[in-house]
């Protein structure tokens, strides 16, 4: 019987809602997940190395591999692009591993249509308030940006029934042993084990 | 927020495959999960207890249940009724109780348009040798229900694309796991969830 393909987990949500901790803590503790790493045309932070936590890509390039339709999608934020590089995602798909994406609700979005076959977690907060105020407490932002983002995230939530699953973040260690659940169920799911054994 | 609704996990695959055996596990390590209790014609053995392994009914009795329509699927196997009566299951799936059912592929497969909302899990062996072992090792039916069992295997077999999931029985310990993150991951499901928030 021969290895099914690897499954595309996109981890989505409001800004604020913990969905990078989750990603973190998800690779941590499961050696055959890797994270979908994105493009971006923005500065480098400290913390940033490039081709882990992003391809730092020149204005000209990234409009080159847009191009080149190298893009599962890409959008422009506070004037930098963003993008998710497709190519490299399905090449470890196609070897049989495990993607992890994380990427906002409109991203996400932008992606289904284009990769219905992956699973869609929405990434929810315990309620309103507490993601206020996990959107005030960050340090890396301005305050215009932040009240931006406050503002975006009703909108975002009302888009939380177009994902296949709902993971409230109300405790780390809960919403990432739910996303573990999720993965290891969808591979035992009839479509993909019925894909597996014609292999 | 409201309690949602339990959910009906159905646990089914052909003979000597150890859904017993996976059932009784998935109920020692998970308090909030119950068995439904089929009702049967069939002579009590020593090891049964009416009301917890079986109802233990007259024929005139199970006839009756099924003109009152109290039956989800039943059917005749060596002259003896055996049914699953539906208004218990109804009931604790009202109060939020999730419901493990273990039954046969031919009762499951009849339960499922009844119940469309239920999880379908298919018991698989890891090869047909190993159930036929298996058939062939089991103490308590005759030459002939063994020989009956190991024929029907194929056909049973070939109706696991009917199930929502696939569960490969080649480890006790990791089919239940399998079996409860399946339970974990459907809980999360949007429909559900969108469920729970219009409560």
């Amino acid at each position: 019987m021969k290895e099914n393909k690897g499954l595309l987990i996109v981890i989505s949500g409001p800004s604020g809602v913990g969905k990078g901790t989750i990603c973190k803590c998800l690779l941590e503790r499961n050696d055959g997940l890797s994270l979908s790493v994105s493009a971006t045309t923005r500065a480098p932070r400290d913390e940033d190395v490039d081709g882990v936590t992003y391809f730092f890509k020149t204005v000209d390039e990234f409009k080159a591999m847009i191009e080149k339709g190298e893009f599962f999608e890409w959008a422009v934020y506070n004037k930098n692009y963003y993008g998710t590089p497709a190519p490299p995602v399905l090449e470890s798909l196609e070897k049989g591993k495990d993607i992890i994406l994380e990427i906002d609700v409109q991203g996400a979005l932008n992606v289904k249509p284009r990769f219905p076959q992956g699973v869609y977690v929405f990434v929810a907060p315990p309620d309103m308030e507490t993601l206020r105020e996990r959107l005030r407490g960050r340090g890396s932002e301005s305050a215009e940006q932040i009240s931006n983002r406050i503002a975006a995230a009703d909108g975002e939530m009302a888009k939380r029934f177009e994902y296949d699953y709902i993971v409230v973040n109300d405790n780390l260690d809960n919403a990432v042993a739910d996303v573990e659940a999720i993965i290891r169920a969808e591979k035992l799911r009839t479509e993909r084990m019925a894909k597996k054994s014609e292999n």
